[in-house]
């Protein structure tokens, strides 16, 4: 299999333990790391070097579960290469402030700020700077969102199984999130556009 | 401007005006086409080929609005490579059985139900079978965004504004709620885990 032995050679999977010159043994533990390997890259559409990033965060053992899972939280969250627009940045300063943050955010600190500000610097760019009245429900919606994907993860007991459920949750999650919200949006468009005609057909 | 001619040469904007041999006149509705093409390539990540889809369904004049809406969202949600789980497609068929949908759903006769299999396949495949007890919460989240979603789209008049709204607001869209499902995690993380320590550190 020439895709195990690309990730060997990535130095993303250990070594198994030679049998014989040309044959190696792989235990569970190396199946189960190849098949987080796979989906980080399949699912999460990762990077070889982004998924370094999140092996060695899940392999760290000295920080605390909360400092590790936010390490490994930046490793799935690239920072976008789009210009950010100071009045995005402002959009996303006025979000946190809205919702308790009273210091100044510095959204480059983060990837996941980043990502936010650079969003809204694209829908500014291409005229949708209203866009930005959306971070308030959807962050509604998205409280009910995190409580599931908490009790989802509370459901692994050690903590290395508890962040990779987190790493699997939050990047199947994602494409599970954009899935399940196109399918209500073609239900809610379904109910009120369901009879609308467009324009230049036959009215 | 490079990526302009290439954008002209692959048929994503329509000539301009020649004033001069060397010198083109574009208006108001090219560099509109222009910013969409840009947003949808580095925003929503698409091929060309992909961009290239969901113009034309776009400019299609000949369905109605809900329908060229349901081209749209299938030219922005690719299949994925994943080999389909016969479990997932069980997972995803009892899911809308659950939601009232009670004929048998093909999840290959549209890219967004087949998205969604193929994320269940793989959270399968790594051992999260689980993560289908995810669906109804997040259809329960997904509800309020997708009200949002409508209402902000609501605000364009023309059809053409509607749809480039619904394509604009699905895929930044689909990077605000990726960021923003990160701060909760975060938020939602530092309450539960904040004094966790991690396994090997002292305690």
């Amino acid at each position: 299999m020439p895709t195990i032995k690309y990730y060997l050679r990535e130095g993303l999977l250990p070594a198994g333990v030679l049998t014989s010159p040309n044959q190696a043994h792989y235990d569970d533990e190396h199946l189960r790391r190849l098949r987080l390997v796979r989906a980080l890259v399949d699912v999460g559409g990762l990077s070889i070097a982004s998924v370094r990033e999140v092996l060695a965060a899940i392999d760290t053992r000295d920080e605390s579960l909360h400092n590790k899972l936010g390490a490994v939280q930046e490793a799935i969250s690239q920072p976008s290469p789009v210009e950010l627009d100071p009045l995005a940045i402002k959009d996303v300063q006025d979000f946190f402030a809205r919702h308790g943050q009273t210091e100044c955010v510095d959204v480059t600190e983060s990837n996941v700020t980043h990502m936010l500000a650079a969003a809204l610097s694209s829908a500014r760019s291409v005229g949708h700077d209203s866009i930005k009245e959306l971070l308030d429900p959807y962050l509604e919606g998205l409280k009910i969102i995190a409580r599931a994907d908490l009790d989802y993860v509370a459901q692994h007991r050690s903590p290395d199984d508890v962040i990779e459920a987190m790493v699997v949750g939050t990047l199947i999650g994602d494409t599970v999130l954009k899935a399940v919200r196109r399918l209500a949006h073609a239900q809610v468009s379904a109910e009120v556009l369901g009879d609308v005609p467009a324009p230049g057909r036959a009215d």
